[in-house]
């Protein structure tokens, strides 16, 4: 929505914008190209704290010297269902867009494969790979962590990450069903808008520093956040640690906490990524079964599919309405 | 705890007693002690709605011909890494029996693999089959689905089963990190003992006939259950439709609230369970580094990590307090 506080700007002027500030800082032309792509289809799908609102962080890891921005991520691919990444200490954008097809064509030749990516630097949304290997046919699963944000269910100290989970699922013809979401109640990217925009946070967000619950997003900033749904949610944010870190051998989000040099991008991390053919596990027919399921439960009353208002937002080809003190800072930074 | 309608029985009778029912009931040796070994380990470990208070359920089940009492399950092994059990229209255990140690073979081998089981009647939880795949060094991870009992959030209606998910974790010489939850609020066996014993659920267990939020478990059993953690549990209950039904090509909930005869006893559909292994994964070292995050997270205060309470009730070998009508009605099945 337009508002005093934000601008009018194209996708294409979005794009080149992410570009421009890429190149300014010294990124080469593979890592550039990349992570504008991803700013880029962040702001597309309305997904706004994985947009150009990550600009400013990804500079600060550039100019800190943490992350390389002209690193050449390496493939090893022993095992026919392992693909195993080495980011390079580079940006996600670049690793992933290295190992998705060769995990995908692994998934849809042996029915199964993993993908372990170290020595990475995520700071965006997991869809645009559950995405990528849905559009292919293949259910996608994918995890990160991140520095010690939330508190497990029963303690008041950060420990996990906000330790996103993305699946997404293939719906031939069209788009796939995606979910992608922090494991803490909500993504920290959001509790910092609410803390810029001045808006309070639901109840159970978070605790403040002195371990109490509070709705006051900039308190919570300075606490903890909670996992989603107690002590359940709090054993999917576990498994998410033990996903991403120990099935990868990177670090976990405490161990992050304690070599991040917190200049305000990225902590240092391994992601895993699964895919599964249902072509070759369920077999002939998963299709026709699946959409069933898909039109049973889009015809209950009250019912939003996870991904749809992204993709609905994807349709937009106007303008998007960004924060134009943001937009001044990218500019400056280029 | 002992109280007048409890009865002590000691694990060999609480074997006997299954054993001798199942056996009583006409089925098969097979299928006789893979259904008291699920049940037993159920009652050793206090996971008591998965123990005998599952039989007269199992009895049913029998009674009314939904289920083969000596199914005879079938492997497919094609590709190296996806392993296909049909479960013959029997009891899970069996089944799981004959495909688990293929799937850990195969994991052991290729770093992942995956088991679709059809044709086949979970009533028990799933950590016996995590639990397995991580005692040799495996990740596990598993879910089945059930019948519409959970309203999708937004919804009032039921449509997603209580759609349990287990993750285990190995901890070589240890006991493995397992959890193994129901993603609805509560499991339904656990609604079931609230009514039976006449507590209250907690508040958001699940909503009455009406549509209305109650504590009342027998209203919630004449109504919905909510999913656990509002619309992010919903859609991990979601992503359990699509790997149980939809990659096994078994039914999804709502498709088994179609045909199954309501006899009491399990309704029949797909389980989905991958293994992989941190061993060939991550590589050397996975275990110390794994070890760090125990140790870490169990430092905290304030924190269980689950599966723990069922581990330390594993090591008490004295009798189980059994409710004592529960005893009689399966003796009268004998």
């Amino acid at each position: 929505m337009a508002s005093p506080k934000t601008r009018a700007v194209s996708l294409t002027e979005i794009e080149t914008l992410a570009l421009t500030v890429f190149r300014a800082q010294g990124c080469d032309e593979g890592n550039t190209t990349a992570l504008a792509r991803t700013v880029t289809a962040a702001e597309r799908d309305g997904s706004v704290s994985h947009g150009l609102f990550r600009v400013p962080g990804y500079v600060a890891s550039l100019r800190s010297g943490k992350v390389n921005g002209s690193a050449k991520p390496k493939i090893n691919h022993d095992l026919a269902s392992v693909i195993s990444v080495d980011g390079d200490m580079g940006y996600a954008p670049l690793a992933l867009e290295t190992g998705l097809p060769v995990l995908a064509d692994a998934a849809l030749k042996n029915g199964i494969a993993v993908m372990r990516v170290v020595n990475n630097f995520h700071f965006a949304a997991l869809w645009p790979e559950t995405e990528y290997l849905a559009e292919r046919g293949l259910m996608g699963l994918a995890c990160t962590a991140f520095k010690p944000t939330v508190a497990p269910a029963g303690a008041k100290e950060a420990f996990f990450g906000t330790n996103p989970l993305s699946f997404a699922w293939p719906r031939p013809g069209q788009t796939p069903l995606v979910f992608d979401m922090a494991t803490s109640t909500l993504a920290k990217g959001d509790v910092q808008i609410a803390a810029r925009d001045g808006h309070d946070v639901p109840e159970g967000t978070g605790l403040g520093p002195d371990g109490q619950p509070t709705n006051d997003p900039a308190e919570i900033l300075k606490g903890v956040l909670l996992p989603f749904g107690g002590y359940k949610g709090s054993a999917i944010a576990m498994m998410v640690e033990l996903l991403c870190a120990g099935m990868t051998g990177d670090y976990f989000s405490f161990e992050a906490g304690v070599h991040d040099n917190n200049d305000g991008g990225p902590a240092k991390g391994g992601e895993l990524v699964i895919a599964i053919s249902p072509q070759l596990v369920a077999g002939e027919g998963w299709q026709k079964h699946c959409a069933g399921f898909f039109d049973a439960i889009s015809g209950l009353d009250g019912i939003r599919l996870p991904g749809d208002r992204r993709h609905k937002n994807r349709l937009d080809t106007g303008p998007r309405h960004i924060n134009a003190e943001l937009i001044n800072r990218i500019k400056d930074l280029c």
